[in-house]
């Protein structure tokens, strides 16, 4: 099954308190969801996700279909068995990765071919086998094989990137067909164009996907430009159905979105930056390794109140990255992920309350948000 | 506090059963003690090892003098406040990793002069400087700083390093004093020669240290031969003290150990191979990057209780290793800790019931003990 309750709308913006039911569980929004790229969310067990409270998790189609290979997963009786993770999933399509990831390809109307960026092999993707993969893996939601342009792009290849894409999602949608308890997502494109994006969302809305994520978006683009794109574009879609903004996972971006009418963001930034060292904060990001961390044995952020915090200090998880011990990249990755999960609690509290503008202010006044980033 | 009470002796065998007392806690005897280089068991949080029923811990002297130093440890607290770990601690002296990871060095009766292996500055350790190091590191068990001789040493070598070990012993129990929460052992060296061990035991005894560990073993001489001193050099040692096989954590090692009178070891050996992907299993090693588990759905260890094997397939950490995963190498390290410490649990309970031979053999009929190892 699949289903999206919106349970309210914030008096003073478009951000959207809602719940989606999928057979793995339910899913409070707006959320964040913790990417588990090779099925799993690096350094993390399943059991310390759920500790986290992490309600969704994400998975990438594209590696694991070149590793351990989608015939490994089918056996092991989809990915959530294979990963020992009970609850729901969403996969993406794969297109990302491909065009991003893999360096040699040609896209034709049909798919795309490229090589692995593991071995160099040949490998074919279209929308017809991302749905075959992502049928396999078992995601509770999947993501409609598109192209993600990189910015900038010339309106032309915009155009007809963001055609092909509407075309695919025609593809997938026959091939899904009336699976049941798998939801597939459309993927809205068209750059930074307003009339591509408009001519986007209104293709998918036309073809009734059960939610829809924003793509193309948070791909180097100013703050400002973001926002007012993202801003235009969910004007185009339903309010009964759930929005995704795709690859966004720092505070300020999931405080833009929220805004702007998203219930579901997803990024690596949090659990990769944990792994260089540098935690999220009430009062901005921590470079633990800094020396003058050396002989603070504070927790990393004394307002935070997960196991990290109420355990170790800076100096001691600042050693550990010294000492290139992997429990220093654990720690950090908790913490991060703490950090995101918790702040979307406090976001949906905020959206309960009508209060989203001043939590927001709150936040960026203490958290130090860079004016710079509006340009 | 430190008290050492022997409950029983096995009836067939030198084994025995014990439990030490420490102001963080009782050890039960036999124990293997995972081992935290750098004030972390590799991959490890504290609670994960508490969980795995871990009651003691090692660190290194050594390690933790160069990085993060003795001062910010000092700042601290204490190693068991640095690191966040209550359990009792055991330090070793340094020696063994002056010795072994340090190049360029002098060695005169005062200490060891050697150069940092990590950014090549000159270091200074001593019986005095090693005391003061671990007086600081707050152990619960301390070590005297002592030279463990590689294997094959000549005579005259040895016995040179084994009277200078312990004209070294008596200077680190004089700095030591009556000072109290700390034990502080002697260590028997004397390589191969039964002579030297003699002497170098009666030597140690005669200073009266609460516990005694037996060095300079399991440094690459046969089974069969370790076997031989060390049932030779046990019977030196009195029955009312910890006895101490440093450097010990295979499965048929450790059985040979205990059945010559030990109490305590320790190695980083579980945790190592655990990271290379070799895991204890009851029917003997299992390397998981193996092809023939890429479609082995099974655990790990069918006969194991641990949290990996009731919850991830040998297929997925397999898969984990081989896409370079951190989870990987957590796993591996849960199971191969809480084998070696259920074994000990194990063994505990065979020298109880006066079945520790049966309990032996029909460990190692299933576990594939090598014959050849008998040389």
């Amino acid at each position: 099954m699949f289903q999206f309750k919106k349970i309210k709308e914030e008096k003073n913006t478009k951000a959207r308190l809602g719940e989606i039911t999928t057979d793995h569980g339910v899913i409070e929004t707006p959320i964040f969801m913790p990417v588990g790229t090779k099925a799993t969310v690096k350094t993390m067990k399943v059991d310390e996700l759920k500790d986290l409270k992490a309600q969704i998790i994400l998975a990438n189609t594209y590696h694991l279909f070149l590793r351990p290979g989608t015939e490994i997963i089918k056996e092991a009786g989809g990915l959530h068995r294979f990963m020992n993770w009970d609850g729901p999933i969403l996969t993406d399509s794969g297109g990302f990765q491909v065009f991003s990831l893999s360096k040699i390809r040609k896209i034709t109307e049909e798919g795309v071919e490229f090589r692995s960026h593991i071995d160099g092999s040949k490998k074919f993707l279209s929308p017809e086998k991302s749905m075959e993969i992502q049928h396999i893996l078992g995601s509770d939601i999947m993501m409609c094989f598109d192209e993600c342009a990189p910015y900038p792009s010339s309106y032309d290849y915009i155009k007809n990137s963001s055609e092909r894409t509407s075309r695919w999602a025609k593809r997938c949608k026959d091939y899904h067909g009336d699976r049941e308890g798998q939801a597939l997502f459309g993927i809205v494109q068209g750059g930074m164009y307003k009339d591509l994006r408009k001519q986007s969302a209104e293709d998918l809305v036309a073809m009734d996907f059960p939610g829809y994520a924003v793509g193309g978006l948070s791909v180097g683009e100013p703050l400002s430009l973001m926002k007012e794109i993202l801003d235009y574009t969910t004007d185009f879609l339903p309010k009964d159905k759930p929005r995704y903004l795709m690859g966004v996972g720092t505070p300020d971006y999931l405080f833009e979105a929220v805004e702007r009418g998203i219930d579901m963001a997803d990024c690596v930034l949090p659990t990769r930056i944990a792994r260089n060292g540098t935690l999220f904060t009430s009062r901005g990001r921590l470079v633990i390794k800094n020396a003058k961390y050396k002989r603070d044995f504070n927790p990393p952020d004394s307002e935070c109140s997960c196991e990290v915090c109420q355990n170790y200090s800076r100096a001691y998880i600042r050693h550990l990255f010294n000492a290139d011990e992997i429990l220093g990249l654990r720690l950090a990755t908790i913490h991060n992920l703490h950090f995101l999960i918790q702040l979307m609690e406090d976001i949906r509290a905020s959206i309960r309350e009508d209060r989203f503008l001043e939590f927001k202010d709150d936040f960026y006044q203490k958290y130090g948000y860079n004016k710079d980033r509006e340009d």
